[in-house]
């Protein structure tokens, strides 16, 4: 999604439930995203009375959304779609426009005919899901040669891809779960006409902005709706989620249906420790770093503190997230289960002769490569842009270019077709023009990084200082490049790799001597990483081998049903209560006052306005103990009928750990809550037309779920 | 207090504010609990272009109140005082009966007539402070006898104190400031007729009860009011705080005027890596044994939960204490400040020979003697109760016996006089008939943690013991003694020495056995306590030599100014606000539903009731960065004015090293609002007279603060 912030559930998060709070043991309960074709229902039955069966589980299927980056859902007859503000957020800002900021002011489509088509956004519907690990195994008789089979199984997959693609008229992919323990083909019926029907306001939909985000107490009405068109009329899927009139209750089940996008709990624990002993630890140097240079650029002035405050909020996300991480790698009950999961492994393929002769080195093997990789990285991470984005421009066209003059069959992997070529434009282009202040604070303290992690002697350090100081150096770089506006980097995509080559703009020089430096840790890099990935698959292999599926696969953004219940949690040295209410949201907006933090926690003039109009106990947002990871953002949360009540937007900071592994103690999802929704729509936005159609009602139902509701602007819909 | 409970900040808390949040360093700007003599006027001109003249501190410390572990204050010309719910719980328990739980359900008199006389309670103003450093120079000529010059100065000093009772025929104390460097004679006027007013609901003045205790954000209505009678009418005191009609905002400067208790923020960096290293993980590991044995105590039915919830609360909020602070002291920001402080002192006591050769050993000599102590520290602690009420009754009565057998003149220090007699039996006073079964539950987890503490073969666990298991041993204590009965506790205070020491009570016997065991580790404890409190006091000297009063001595309990201003702090992984408002405290009710958690978010039937009067934007707790401790708990917080704008209840969790410093960062006072009193008073309580009172005001002037406040129950002052 181009420009869509980082945050929340769109990019991070995790998740095993059920906090018995003080001192009881941590059951492994609720851990698990789980695939449709396996739930775990006798486990299900046993803790709440209750599994899913296949209608339900179909219905809900046919009802999820895939957005990119994130989840959603269908929730009306008439192809209306829910996700949240913030997977949506890019897409908004691209429609909006210098008259009409709809991030800032929101948007509400008064009739049908408002409704803004947003180019390129589209969501998929799972409609098939076919497990071709046999056909596969029957299509590839292994010779032996890893390298051949491995390209075998590619094109075998391939063409069952094709052919599920003939079969269904349907776009299809490869799924694969347990790290190759089982491949699957999922089909999708893809929607490309998605149009904006109502986005609240950014304030609300992000109350507390990035502060706030992986923390709950939590009152962000992070939701927005659009509507799937076909033919230019409105969808009627073929099933969407019908609105819970109760609503939850603390302890009550719920499911979330949804996109989790990666977990990493099947590492091992050596390369678990690398990123907490290693890896983390020199990223949050350097994000410290970054932070504490961009603080004191922004001290210069308010001009100064405009011109970075997005950057400083995604540092200071980032800084959060591998901090948590972090922590969540050092917690000594958390971890000692990691290591017993491991330790049951190793003794189970000890005991089996084959697993034992296939997997038995695997992981003594994986942590030399891992401990070998640990001891490049600072190298490797100081030979990145250094925070100049220019520098980085440089560095990916550099390495483009250097390819793009060697005949195509020896080029690197990535870099041979047109199709290539495009996808590397892509992730270069950016079209604003870089500020200069911005990027010599940046890269000066990017340079003094790479000091002080290699030391001034280091042949990585003397390329990147030239002789000069880092601060003098920053700002020779960054007066000297051309590279700061956007066309000269929009001409540099189409020039041949001989200009690029013989630039003498000083940022191409630089970052063509840093190509050079990268090229033997790259090939050091790639020939660990290869061993990390083949001993990682032989110990995929004994895992699906002696467990099969009685646990979940890693995250991999495909369909994944999770359960759990709603629940409280510690924090802050407290518990911290299962629900808020709009009479919160209040209460923070209150007790910050107004424009505290830059506007952190300012209310929309409309929220201001109308606050009366709400009743301040109709609850908000709440916390429930399903393992969910980024991806997940708009996935819908569900009662055991079925019904929506509640959408999933972030997970607290005991979620972030989930990467590695679910808490139950410590780890919720946090949702919005149904019933916010339709109190802000009815009393605040005047929506009742969308009341109506969510429900499924006339404005008679409406009246007696909310006395204001009927009184707003007329609905448009039948 | 009797039986009050030990929590906010009537035991611990502490703290230097203004944290510039991000990256920026913490300066010690407003760290400090200054003596009303000796303000830091320069420092504060700097920070707030204000600083209080000798009116303004002859005004407020007239006006501050000192009650038995806590703070108080006047606020009426008529005598009301307004401290903490929490700091009166036990008086008001204390009036309390069958019919009248004023604790559970508050108190309200709705005239003079009904307020409740508190029999025993007291509350003291400080009159008048006098410097008797160099008076007590001049009597005691040093003889380098070091136990004779002590003996000479505590003569001396005890003759000053009785002088200055004479000349000012006020109750007056010696305080010593600065470890030694100064010391003074506070004198105060008792008043010890003291009478309820009124007092909130404790669901209201404690909602959230422990779970919440050092937290914020925070909403509870921690106060209580009373007044003070001189010949049976109202006292109408020399001075009173008015009450503020304006308020504070964010960022205002705040002073606060009390009694902190203790800090330990000189003591050395050996002394805070024992309690980090050492002592603190002894008491962690107990504390969580015994919670986790309560917690398997209270599962087994609804009537064990109720029998041990208070103490399982008191556990928990002992472990959060505990915890925090050895956190606290493994923060590396903060102790790198105090190890560079110490440095620095040392530093400078080496350049003076007059000082080394007095002090430039103490600290080495203070690590020795604290690491020797920190080798039986195990053994101590398990010569303790054990968890047992009735041995730890037991321990107490058997050294006191034994002591009494001798002649007065041999027996140890405080065990030689009536007046010493009367102590004793005070101290080891509790009138509850002990529940078997908790007794045996604490006790044999007790007698389990001496066995994992010190090993089976040890003499102490052999003793323990007996040869049983600790189960056993446990049941055969418990049913075979008769002191859970309070008549038999009775009793033995008056029975004779020879009566407790042959008696055949298996409690007394396993009693005099660990009394005996323990002498020579009191032995050895004395020598070495003897060894740091001189070292200590050289220490004392050489920092007054040097720095005089540039800084704030150690918290004494006794009276101090600290200032600060209030802010925001970081917690829960986000930035708290400064205030709450009485939305926030409906928010978390209706947001945990009711029951949740033995009722701790529940409010009282009338919050319910008559919420909708509320304003919910009024401001109802809030942080500032004042710096406080255990024992400011019901200091009033005063604006520039010197007005009343709030009242500090608690500090939150940053507040809790501030047992050992102060970090501006983290630390935060956390009281309640003046403006949350006088609209609960008003709205809830329909206490308009008291608001009249309060605002020295007719209700006309009411009616414009309060429209609602005017039509309850009629003025009964003039």
């Amino acid at each position: 999604m181009p420009n869509a912030p980082a945050h929340g559930m769109a990019v991070r998060a995790a998740g095993l439930v059920l906090a018995a709070l003080l001192g009881a043991p941590c059951l492994r309960g609720e851990e698990g995203m789980w695939t449709f074709d396996n739930l775990p229902a006798a486990r299900m039955r046993a803790s709440y009375g209750f599994a899913p069966d296949a209608a339900w589980l179909d219905h809900v299927r046919l009802s999820v959304l895939r957005l990119p980056g994130g989840s959603g859902s269908f929730i009306s007859r008439d192809g209306l779609v829910l996700t949240n503000h913030h997977v949506a957020h890019g897409w908004i800002e691209k429609i909006s426009d210098a008259g009409h900021d709809y991030v800032k002011d929101g948007f509400l489509a008064r009739d049908r005919g408002q409704e803004l088509r947003i180019p390129g956004m589209e969501v998929r519907t799972l409609m098939a899901m076919a497990n071709v690990t046999d056909a596969l195994r029957k299509a590839v008789r292994p010779t032996g040669d890893e390298t051949r089979d491995g390209q075998a199984r590619r094109e075998a997959l391939a063409r069952l891809v094709q052919e599920a693609e003939r079969r269904t008229g349907l776009a299809s992919e490869p799924v694969t779960l347990y790290e190759g323990g089982e491949t699957w083909i999922y089909s999708y019926a893809v929607h490309s006409d998605v149009r904006l029907v109502m986005a609240p306001e950014y304030g609300i939909a992000a109350f507390g902005r990035d502060w706030d985000n992986f923390t709950f107490p939590r009152h962000d009405l992070d939701f927005a709706l659009f509507r799937v068109y076909e033919n230019g009329a409105p969808w009627h899927p073929g099933a969407w989620l019908r609105w819970s009139r109760t609503g939850l209750r603390a302890g009550d089940l719920t499911f979330v249906a949804g996109h989790p996008g990666r977990t990493s709990r099947r590492e091992t624990l050596a390369q678990m420790e690398a990123d907490r002993d290693v890896l983390n630890p020199l990223r949050l140097r350097g994000l410290d770093r970054r932070r504490q240079a961009l603080h004191g650029f922004a001290a210069q002035g308010p001009e100064q503190a405009r011109l970075v405050s997005s950057e400083l909020l995604d540092l200071e996300n980032a800084y959060k997230v591998y901090r948590n991480e972090t922590d969540g790698l050092k917690d000594p009950v958390a971890m000692a289960k990691v290591a017993a999961a491991e330790q049951e492994l190793r003794a189970r393929v000890a005991q089996d002769p084959a697993l034992e002769a296939s997997a038995g080195q695997s992981w003594a093997l994986i942590r030399k490569a891992v401990q070998a990789r640990c001891g490049f990285a600072r190298e490797v991470a100081m030979l990145s842009g250094r925070g100049s984005r220019a520098l980085q421009f440089a560095l990916g066209l550099a390495r483009w270019k250097a390819e793009a003059a060697r005949p195509a069959a020896q080029r690197e992997l990535g870099y041979r077709t047109a199709r290539d070529m495009e996808k590397l434009q892509a992730g270069l282009s950016f079209s604003d023009t870089l500020d200069a202040g911005v990027e010599t604070a940046n890269l000066a303290d990017g340079l003094q990084e790479a000091v002080a992690e290699l030391g001034p002697a280091h042949p990585i350090v003397a390329a990147l200082l030239g002789g000069r100081t880092p601060g003098d150096r920053a700002r020779e770089l960054v007066e000297g490049t051309g590279l700061r506006a956007p066309a000269a980097r929009q001409a540099l995509f189409q020039a041949s790799p001989g200009a690029v080559l013989d630039s003498p703009d000083p940022m191409l020089v630089l970052a063509r001597k840093l190509e050079l430096l990268a090229r033997p840790y790259r090939r050091q890099q790639e020939e660990l990483d290869a061993v990390i990935a083949d001993h990682g698959a032989r110990i995929a292999r004994a895992r699906f081998a002696l467990y099969g599926k009685a646990d979940y696969p890693d995250a991999t953004f495909s369909l994944r049903l999770s359960y759990g219940s709603v629940a409280s949690c510690p924090a802050n040295g407290t518990l911290v209560q299962p629900f808020t209410t709009f009479g919160g949201l209040f209460d923070r907006a209150d007790g910050w006052g107004p424009s505290a933090e830059d506007h952190s926690w300012d209310l929309p003039p409309r929220w201001r306005q109308l606050r009366t109009r709400l009743d301040p106990s109709t609850p908000l947002d709440f916390i429930s103990s399903n393992d969910i990871i980024g991806g997940n953002s708009g996935s819908p949360v569900l009662d055991r009928s079925g019904e929506l009540v509640g959408l999933v937007f972030d997970g607290n900071i005991g979620c972030i750990p989930g990467r590695y592994y679910y808490d139950g103690r410590f780890n919720r999802a946090v949702s919005l809550d149904g019933r916010a929704i339709l109190e802000a729509l009815a009393k605040v936005y005047d929506a009742g037309d969308l009341v109506d159609e969510i429900l499924g009602s006339s404005s008679a139902a409406l009246q007696r779920l909310s006395p204001r509701a009927a009184r707003v602007v007329p609905g448009t819909n039948p």
